[in-house]
């Protein structure tokens, strides 16, 4: 029987990765997504198309208002989304603790499951100055999910995953093609419209773009048509 | 002006104790409720009532069906809760890596806040056995939330304080009646009803009421008629 794993699986390019990737070391992959608030829809869309097309054995969606808390562009519809170009500093789209409660979801999943495994798309090189995505936050969450269950006090470690954590963009995307991720499938921008096309503008869309032209690779992102 | 701190409140004894020690250390107290799926929402009622009578600056409830990952007698309820008395090792009332989840959260709104403070009413004394309530655990998610943050990355340093970490149930409630605490706003019951009147027989019913006696107080606990 395969190992069940979590992966955390947003709808965009890295996540969609990642599962790829857990895939190909034979775990049962377990795919949670979180519906935060975020300002639209399509990535979650997104996330169950890229669950379904890399054969995930499970997808769940968990409704949180982060919104509620407010202190992000991605949250806060009265925060506009840059799209000026990348800027050196912590961007206003950061949401707050994001990575630390998706982490702690994915564990209490992979503890009901019994799941040593848990699988996260961080990235440190690309990492558009979230404080969350340093291998160092990943390592803390680690020795935190091994003091935090019941599966920990059993002795049963937990393991985190960041596999894309040195990757540049364009080597992720050299990864995911390898394993036949179709990136048409996923949206990675800030401001998609509801059919999840990219307004190619925002830090993400800039990102994206300049990783697959790095990869001397297609772009598949379907673009806005007002803004291309 | 007063600091601002997150207060997690569950609507229990234990957290509307801590809510009183924030308090009258000069924090302006921003308290969170996680509605999680729990049986009853008598406990959510609890902590709005606790909230507002010991001055709180803001009480907000994140809703989060944690019913959805399944595992808890307290999600689910298909899992009856246990009521022959507390025994050892960790009870089907564990909710998986809840503190964990909770903390997250109010990480976020620190964050979102400014506020430099957590509170949390976590206990290693009567801790019912879960791991998530130990002092290791507490000082792991310090380090991870110092890693976590903007402020962290800025070199402001966060606190979490579970100043009843190593007290008895009996001590917790001397130092509340001391600071006017209102125990009969609490709920503690696992299976309280509607009103909020506890079953009297569950294992926080029982370390509830053994820590009324214990401190020679009298128990303002309200039970259900049926079981007493």
């Amino acid at each position: 029987m395969m190992k069940p794993a979590v992966v955390l699986l947003s709808g965009g390019l890295d996540s969609a990765t990642v599962l790829a990737l857990a895939r190909e070391q034979g775990f049962a992959c377990h795919c949670l997504s979180l519906d935060y608030g975020q300002r639209h829809g399509a990535e979650l869309h997104a996330a169950a198309r890229v669950a379904a097309a890399l054969g995930a054995a499970a997808h769940r969606v968990l409704k949180l208002d982060l919104g509620q808390l407010g202190g992000s562009a991605l949250t806060d519809s009265s925060i506009a989304v840059p799209t000026a170009g990348v800027q050196p500093g912590i961007p206003v789209t950061y949401v707050p603790a994001r990575n630390t409660i998706m982490l702690a979801l994915a564990l209490a999943w992979a503890e009901v499951l019994g799941a040593g495994d848990i699988f996260v798309g961080v990235n440190a090189v690309d990492y558009s100055g979230y404080p969350d995505c340093r291998p160092e936050f990943i390592r803390a969450f680690e020795v935190l999910a091994n003091l935090a269950t019941k599966a920990a006090v059993e002795g049963r470690p937990l393991k985190v995953h960041a596999p894309l954590i040195d990757m540049s963009k364009a080597q992720i995307i050299v990864q995911g093609a390898r394993l036949g991720v179709d990136y048409g499938l996923t949206v990675s921008c800030y401001q998609a419209d509801a059919e999840g096309s990219a307004c190619g503008v925002c830090d993400s869309c800039r990102l994206r773009s300049q990783g697959f032209a790095a990869a001397s690779l297609p772009d598949v992102t379907r673009y806005q048509v007002n803004v291309i």
